[in-house]
Parts: structure tokens; sequence; C-alpha cells
């Protein structure tokens, strides 16, 4: 069973349990060889790999291995406990076009040698084969996948979505396969794309897939061994890998790092403290035999690749993953075309963006201009009830604005300031992460420009008046230019500002529900807004850290104004017990939910008749937590009275 | 003594000789206190440290330590063999405002006990001081340096470049201690800056104190113990760091990555590999007891740091360091922003940038826009002689784009690819480093636009036609479109395109001495020109891997009729008969030489009565090989007959 526990992106880090024994996702494979293995099993167990794959088509051929296998298991043939999965002939499929099983053989096989994830025996079309090809195999694929799920089994099976490098198709397959209910979904037929730096066309393929395969089940990426790639398919939600490149890499004299690979020849020094390149230099490497070289590369580079993992899965915790991605694709223009790419996906993207992270937004460059994070923000400002006439715009300060500034929005004058990364920040509202917890650079580029033009543009339109800050002079915007920023200033504006923060975190007319006649307490110390109150009662708190408004039992109350199912997570009559007791709420009892729910949202949780349960935080965006059978879909914060 | 033997931008990487021991440049030194040492020093030098710094101050105030320092000097005293530089009591100057020991006593004291590497007294003035201030206390320290250089000593000593926040400070001070003759210099006064993420005006003060520094002496960054920056302060001509932050950070329960720093309790996986994170889990980390809590999290963060300084070694020696910085700059905008304050840089360190390396050029975002070989190749388009009076211009394709377009710039048309990266490629030199040898982006940001049609309509004006290809719609070009690439196919021009060569790598003129009349032969296997003749004389040979023009002597005597210095390294007397007899020209005997020769360009060795002597690769760039005093200047090719 598979159940998420930290969102980042697309990507999920989380536990994947496999009878009994965990792996910790995303996860790394590595490919073990069954005749001829460079590294021993104890090894890679002592290096903290819970899991191995291997490949059942290779012990079914051969009669020795075939039955040690059905005698004894293939854990024993292989002398490893933890996870074993099993490939099932495809990669021969693929090489030698031909394979002498039948694909229910394969998995039955699978299932006689207790193997403990499985995999069909799918039809693996190469990228660019022509259209008719990808969609008539992808049939067979899909005939067989059909074939396999109605099997008995013990084990837990993989359904493999193909469909060469056609998007729909890679996204009906998805679709037809996530019916099947397998265990794991695999994304198969990439290798190539990867061995061409094909990695815009790689991402493609995952998102479409992904979009067809839905959140419940992990995703396996096959074939997916190189570091260089594990960032950017973790963000796009692929949760487990396999790596053959450590070995086969190894025994072509290559050393893996998530830079790059380079043949030891190139190498004046080794860039990397793991017990290999701790205890041998460069030229010692070089020196070695040629079996001793290939199994201490084959080491590093499984530690190389073991060690990308846990940056990807401290990245996905940290909420730092766009940010890391960013990075390695300074390791090729490749990886950087890839993150252009995702700029067609944003809204798909945006859908599974936490609304608040441990870790502020970082500006990576332009592509950052397109990430969830600001692309939710534009859309939102379309959110926040209008107040004003005036419109004032502000070059950036030292945040907060308004304390730089000494200045608020008004009932006249709505404040804003110009930012080079999220376009136009409402004064109202700019508590709000990522608005206060990010950082940018003070040299512009041409692609912030024209974005700042025209966000800017778009916001000014349908205001009587428009004024701006001499400093903004360059963005050539149409307005009233002006230098003394204290004419704006009239005070009051604290029902608007909470109004505004309440539109724009949980949606339109979600201000005036639960903030209309609010007064606010400020904190003394930071002098900000602490909790705001209608007509003496507490409705929310602010919450310092990140601005999020968090609504008390009694605004929940207020926020059920709003028609069903805004702010709402709805449970089943079972789990109506624990959510009065301040339970969590548990993914499988959500039995429907306001579709604009984001992953560490605050959400009102109720029952069927949509009575009043409790409020919490979302862990999970709406349609995971429709989707996804186990783990937390709400973290409880207060119960009803 | 201190020799480059490898460069990238404004790096070098080299050995740094210090009493018969060996340096690797960039050196990290492990900054080692004297009375509380939280790592053995037996354990630095294990992970492979050579060299260590500590603080004469520390020592000289105190009874015990300083009489056992002046009797057994400092190695004994700290346990160390490699090599001990130590700090002058600066520091404590700058925290306390006062020091107990007079500038030329302290540096007097550390001969006195040994030290391999002291440094002078001097003042460190805050960023942000008064200008008034940082001019009075630089005026001290100057003065101090120029006291401390006049004292008999064994040890070698470094004198420091302050000036605060004031570039032209910075500079003046810079070449005013680089006329004091020091062993090395040192850049001190920048440790808040980069406490306080101020990484754009680190880079102007490394800049400015690199100009006025000159080339000759490995120059520290005083203070600069973070991984975050060792890529940047390499890359701008920073040869030694100190580190006390694997320390002091330790204390503080904080872990270093060069991706920046996590508190131990913010991180749920160590990603690392070293021998700390392999043995140890984070939660064990965490409830280790204080000491030894503080002992392994300083062991990895020292690690992590020599780490870094290995890859960043390496990343010279491929010449992939711009890349490894625009990845460190997706670590943190401060970061980024430095990057972008490069661009005011970019004639000072196109002089020092090589015209080769092992690597491609990848582009990795606008700022790759202004990096020393696309200024270089913008400045070499107007050194190729102007042939053909129709202009056209062709899309990206496959490279060799002549090869995709099966055609070549002839008498009348002259032929270029419009690229996102260098903006305008006549098909003559598309074979020349990095233009073939450069990987970039299908999806193009605006910066990218703005950057074609800014090189496209410059390159355009004085030609009599413009034509453009149709795909090419999007720049706006003031010409004729076409679709028909076949039209333009006239046939010839080998003689064009061998000149444009030697002018674009040679300088304007180059052609038509060593190539004028010239016909050339093709390799059967590529296609492409292999050598040139001149009536019947091999003149220059087309290297297959960066298509640089290696001239024989015949080329050599030609090129000689281009106006002295041009392309000539002149060596002294002494070593004429060296490089007569086809050895190393090493740059103490480099008297003269072209002062637009760029390290890995091919050059003509001459005497000082400019007879030929051989030809070479010169492995410095010219201002190098004038300033160097150890070290080959040039690499011998051919010798006269």
């Amino acid at each position: 069973m598979f159940e998420i526990k930290y969102k980042d992106g697309a990507a999920r880090s989380g536990v994947f349990e496999v009878n009994g024994k965990i792996l910790e996702t995303p996860y790394l494979f590595p490919v073990v060889n069954p005749k001829r293995q460079v590294l021993e099993l104890k090894e890679i167990e002592r290096l903290g790999f819970k899991g191995v794959i291997t490949n059942s088509y290779i012990i079914y051929r051969d009669p020795g291995l075939r039955e040690r296998a059905l005698e004894r298991g293939v854990h024993a043939l292989i002398g490893f406990d933890g996870v074993v999965m099993t490939d099932s002939g495809s990669f021969q499929l693929y090489h030698y076009g031909s394979v002498e099983v039948s694909p229910s053989e394969i998995v039955r096989f699978q299932d006689n040698i207790n193997v403990d994830i499985g995999v069909i025996l799918d039809i693996p079309t190469p990228p660019d084969a022509g259209y008719e090809r990808a969609q008539r195999e992808l049939e067979e694929t899909v005939r067989r996948a059909e074939e396999a799920a109605q099997l008995d089994r013990n084990m837990l099976l993989a359904g493999t979505v193909q469909g060469s490098t056609y998007p729909e198709l890679r996204e009906r397959a998805a679709s037809r396969i996530a019916r099947l209910n397998f265990d794991v979904h695999a994304i198969g037929g990439v290798v190539p794309l990867m061995e061409d730096y094909r990695f815009a066309e790689l991402a493609r393929v995952i998102l479409h897939a992904k979009r067809g395969l839905g959140h419940s089940k992990p995703v396996h990426l096959f074939g997916a061994g190189h570091p260089v790639v594990f960032a950017l398919a973790a963000l796009l939600g692929c949760d487990l890998f396999d790596s053959a490149a450590y070995a086969l890499y190894a025994r072509d004299g290559r050393y893996i790092t998530p830079g790059g690979t380079f043949k030891l020849e190139e190498l004046r020094e080794l860039p990397c403290s793991c017990e290999v390149c701790a205890e041998h230099s460069v030229k010692e490497l070089r020196s070695l035999e040629a079996e001793e070289q290939e199994r201490l590369l084959a080491k590093h580079n499984l530690i190389s690749c073991l060690e990308e993992i846990k940056r990807v899965r401290q990245a996905i915790y940290e909420g730092s993953l766009w940010e890391l991605v960013a990075q390695r694709a300074r390791a090729h223009p490749a990886l950087l075309e890839a993150l252009r790419v995702l700029r067609g996906y944003s809204s798909w993207l945006e859908r599974l963006e936490p609304v608040t992270k441990r870790s502020a937004f970082f500006y990576t460059g332009a592509e950052s201009l397109s990430w969830p994070a600001v692309v939710r923000h534009i859309e939102r400002l379309s959110w926040i009830e209008r107040r004003g006439d005036e419109l004032v715009f502000l070059p950036e300060r030292e945040k907060p604005y308004s304390r730089s500034y000494r200045i608020a929005s008004s009932e006249r004058y709505h404040i804003c300031v110009v930012s080079p990364v999220f376009g136009v920040i409402p004064l109202e509202v700019e508590e709000t992460y990522p608005l206060t917890q990010h950082e940018g650079v003070a040299t512009l580029d041409e692609e912030q420009l024209s974005f700042m033009r025209r966000v800017v543009g778009e916001y000014a339109r349908g205001f009587k008046k428009v004024h701006y800050h001499a400093e903004l002079e360059f963005l050539g915007i149409d307005g009233e230019p002006f230098e003394d920023v204290s004419q704006f200033h009239t005070g009051g504006g604290e029902e608007l500002k909470l109004r505004a923060l309440a539109d724009y975190q949980l949606g339109r007319g979600a201000g005036e529900v639960l903030f209309a006649g609010a007064r606010a307490e400020y904190s003394r110390r930071t002098g900000r807004i602490r909790r705001a109150f209608v007509g003496g009662e507490l409705v929310a708190t602010i919450r310092a850290s990140d601005g999020m408004v968090v609504p008390t039992i009694a605004g929940a109350e207020r926020l059920l104004r709003l028609r069903y199912p805004r702010c709402r997570v709805v449970v089943a009559e079972e789990a109506v017990e624990f959510a009065k007791a301040g339970k969590s709420v548990f993914a499988r009892f959500v039995v429907d939910c306001d579709p604009e729910i984001r992953a560490m949202q605050e959400v009102v949780v109720v029952d069927e008749s949509d009575e009043l349960l409790a409020t919490g935080t979302a862990l999970l965006s709406a349609e995971e937590m429709l989707e996804l059978e186990r783990g937390i879909a709400v973290k409880p914060r207060h119960r009803r009275r």
C-alpha cells in the first residue's frame, strides 16, 4: 500500500509497503543480474537499499536458475531478504523482437517464485514509432494488462503505460491501465529518450501518463537509472526508479555524478566523498584490473544514485524540489529545455502544488515565472474582491513592504508592489506564503521585464486611476507618476486586508462570509495581525510563519455559508466520530471535497449532511484525497465544541 | 612558488609550492584553533588536507602556547607536518577594536615560530564603512604592508587588500600591494558580505582586487569557508580559501552542503555519502551528545567543503567551471545576482578565458549570453574579412550546419546561421570551438530573442542585400524572406572559408597572410578540411576536435608578416636554444607577446630580433605569460627546421 507523507510540485514522498517491508519513496531499485552480479547483494543491502529488481525472464529461461527459483524462491536465489521486484522480459522483447514465454505464463512464473512485485509483459514501443504501430502495440499491452489483472496471485503487480512519444496515446493508455487496479503503475519505453538526452519529451511522456494514471498508486519510471533525471522525474510524480546504469556504466569505465557522467580518463580528481572515492585516487582507480575497477565504479555509481535520491526526498520534505530541478537543469541544456516545457502544464502542476512549504521560493531564472506558485498567484489576484478606485504601484523594498513604506491599502487606494517574481503583490496579501518568503534578484532580465509589464497592465484594467512611483518609469505604466508615497496614506483598511487575505487563500467570497465587520488584534512584537474577531467572537488566527488564515470553529461555521462544497472536506459516516473527536481524517473516508483544495490549505471537515465536524489542514490536494486509499487527508486542528 | 596548470574563466588550477610542500590549487585551508580544536589534526590530514591555517595572535597572547611555539615551532605545537599558514590578529582587531601587538612584532613572531605562510596585520574595514574611514584604514594597511615587506624573514608572507565595498579603493589598494612582492595576495574584510549573502558585492570586490593584483601570485580569499561560494570565487581568480565555518557551523548544529546549510532538525535525511553520513542517520546525529555531534558535523562539513573544492578543480581542468557556477547560482538568488553582475566585467574575463576547452559550452539561461565565450564571438565576428554582398540567414539545424544544409558561403553569398546562443554563426567558422561544441535549448526566452534580434541587426549592416529563411520571420529581420535554401548554393568558397577561420581565430588580416591562394585537403571520413596548402606547401592543419587552425613552420613564417607583435610570443636570449630545440617556453623567459593571445591559442615563438623559433600552444593568456614567474607559457608544436 502506498501512502503520501510529503508533497512538492507533483512529487510525493511517502512509504510503499510491500509484504510488510517498507520502501521510502522516491525509491531506487538497483538492478540485479541473476547471472552476473557486479556488486554483492550484501553490499547493496549494506549501502541502505531495501529493495532490488531483477529479471524474471532470465531466470525463467535458464533451467538451473529456474529450478532453484521455483524451489527456494527468488529471495534465496539472489540472496536478498528485502523487496524483490522483477521485470518480465520486455527488455528482451525490445532488443530481440520476441520472447519465448506467454504473457500470462511469465506473470504466473513471477508469482510462483515469490516475487514481491511482478510486472506484466508489455510491448515496449520505441520513441518515434509510427502512430499506427504505437497504437497497435499499445492495444496489445492493454489486452495483456487486462488478462494479467485477472490472474490469481499473491504478489503485487505492475501495469505498464506505453504509447511511444505520442502524448495522447500515453494519456489514453494510462487511463485504461488505471482502471485495472494494479498495485504499481509503470511508465515504459522511455530508456531511448534518456539515452539521447531527450528530456523534454521524457517530461511530456511522464506528464501525460500521470494525467491518465491519477494519484493512488506509486508510479515506476522504468529504466530511469541516472541521477541526472531523478529530481525532474520525481517533480512530475514518479515514485520508483530502477538503475542498471550503475553497473552498465561501470563496465564502460564511466563515473556517474548528478551533474553528468565522466569517463574515468576525463577525471583528474574524484569529486565525491563516498567510501570508494575517499579511499582511492582517480589514478589508482585507472590502474586497477578491469574487474576490480568495474566493481568499485559500480559501487560509487550506486552510492551516487542513492545520494541523489536522498537529496530528492529531502527536497520534497522541505519544499525545495523545484529549486533542485533548476540546479540540475544546468547540468545539461536538454534538462533546461525540459524545465521550459513544463510551462505548458502549469495548471495541472498547480493543482498538486502545496500552498505553503518549509522553505522559501527562490527565483532561479526565466523558468521560475511559470512555476505553479507564480501561476497560482496571478490566478488568485482575480479572486480578491476589488476595493479602492485608485491603484498605486510601488517598487520593491525590503519585506514586509507595508512596513518599509509604512502604508496600507484603504477603501480609496489599492496599493501594490510591482515584483519581478510575482508581478503584482497587493499589500493586503503580502504576508501569504510565498510572497514574503521568496528571494529574487536585483538585476532583471528581459523575461522578467516583459512579465512585469504584462501582469501590471492586466491588473490595472478597470481601475479609475493608476498612480505609479517614478522609479517604475521603465515599465511604461499607463498612469500618473509620483514620488511621495505618503499621500496615499489614509489609514483604516483593517477589515479590507482580512477580507482580501481570505479571498486570496480560500477563494472568492470567503472574505465576505468570514470577515465582514471583522476587527483585528495585532502582535505586539511584530505589529502584524494575529487574530480576527467578528462581533467579539474569534473567527480566525493569522499564522505568523506563512500568513495563513486559520479559521476557528466559529470561522468554519461562517465559511459553510459558501456554497457546497467550497472549503469543505466531506467524510463518510463511519469516520464522523473520529473527526468529531479531533482525530486525523484518512483519505479513504473522504467522499467529496472542494476541488480547489490544495495541500497544506486550511479546510472545514463536514459530514455528508454538511454538518460541521472540525477544521484542519489538508495534507493532500483535492484530487489526491478523493483517489488515495491510504494516509492522512486532513490533519485536525479544531473540533466542534 | 605558484604555477598555473589549467585555466577556465579567470580561474587557475595549479600548484603552490611552499617550503617544498605542494598545495594543489584552488586549495582550502581548514582553520585550526590552537586552544580548542574540534577535529584532530591527524583526522584533517587523513581526509587529504596538506595545509591548515591557525591564528598566530592567539598563540602569541597565551604564555604557554607562545613558549611552546617559540621552542618547538608551530608545526609541533599543533601537531601537523604540512603547510601551516597563520592569521595575524586582524580578526581580533575587527571584533574587539584593538590588539596588543605591533604589526611588525606579529610578523616577526610568525616567522620565529616557523610558520610557512604568515600574514601582515592589516586593518579589516567592514562593508559600507564611510569612504573616508575605508581610505584611511587602507592607507594604514598599505603602510604596514610596506613595513612588513622589508622585514627579514624565512617564511612566505601574504599582503592583504582592503577597501571595504568601494571598488576603486579595492583596485587601488591591490595595485599597491602587488608592487611589494608578497608571496600570497589576500583579499580581506569580506566575511560580513558572505554572512549576509551579499555575493554580488563580494564578486565586485574580488574582481576589482584582481584587476589591481595581476596574475603572478596566488590569491587568498580570507574567511571564505562555505562551499556555496567556492565555484564563483574560483571563477573570478581566487586560489586559496580558509574555512572556520566547518567548525563554527558544527557548533550550531548546522550541516553544510554546496547547495546551502541546514539545521540538523530541518533534515529528514543526510544527502551525502561521506563517512559520517554513511554511518549515521540524521536521527542518530540528532540524539548524540553535544560534543560528539559537533565533532561529527565538523567532519562532515569539512568533507563537504573538500568535495566542492575537488569539483571546482575538476571543472577548471575540463573547462566547465562557468556551468558549475550557473548550477550553484540556483542554490540562492543572491548567487544568481552575482552571476548577473559579471556582465559588467566581461571584457576583463574574456582576456583570461581559454579559446578551447575539453568540455562543451552549455547554455544555462540568460546569463550565458554575456559569458566570455559569447562576448568574444560577437567581437570576433568583426574580425572576419567581409566577402559577399548578400547576407543569408538560416535557422539552426543539426550541427555541422553546412552539412545539414549542404551549403557553404561563397564570393556572392555570406551564409550564417542565427543562433539563440551565439547570435550569428557564419558557416565559414562554425567548426571553431565552441560554435560546434555547444548545446542550447529549443524553447527560447525573451532574453534570447532580443539578443538574437540585436546581433542579427548589427551584423546585417553594410550588406547590399539580406535574405532570411521564412522560419526566421519572428525576428523581424529587414530583408527578403525565402524558403528554398538551394538557390544560394554557388560552390567554391574554399579559400574564403580558410581565410575567415584564420581571421576569426588569429585576428584581422591573418587570413590574408596565411591563406591567400590556399587550397584545401579534405578528410575522407568527415568531409571537413584537414590541411591547407599554399603553392604546394603545407601551411596549416585544421584540428578535428575544435576546428583550430594549427600553422606549420611555413604558416608561421607567413603569420610573421603581420605587424609585430601579432601572433607572437617573444622569448629572452637565454631561452632561445630551448625553444629552437622544441622545448617548452617557460613564462619567466617571455619578454613580450601579442596582447590578444589567449590561453590554448596557437602562437608563433620568436626571439627578440623577431626571428622565428617555433610554434606552439599558449597555455596562458598574454598578460599571464608576461607576469608569471613559473610554469609553461607555450607548449611546443613545430620547431624551425
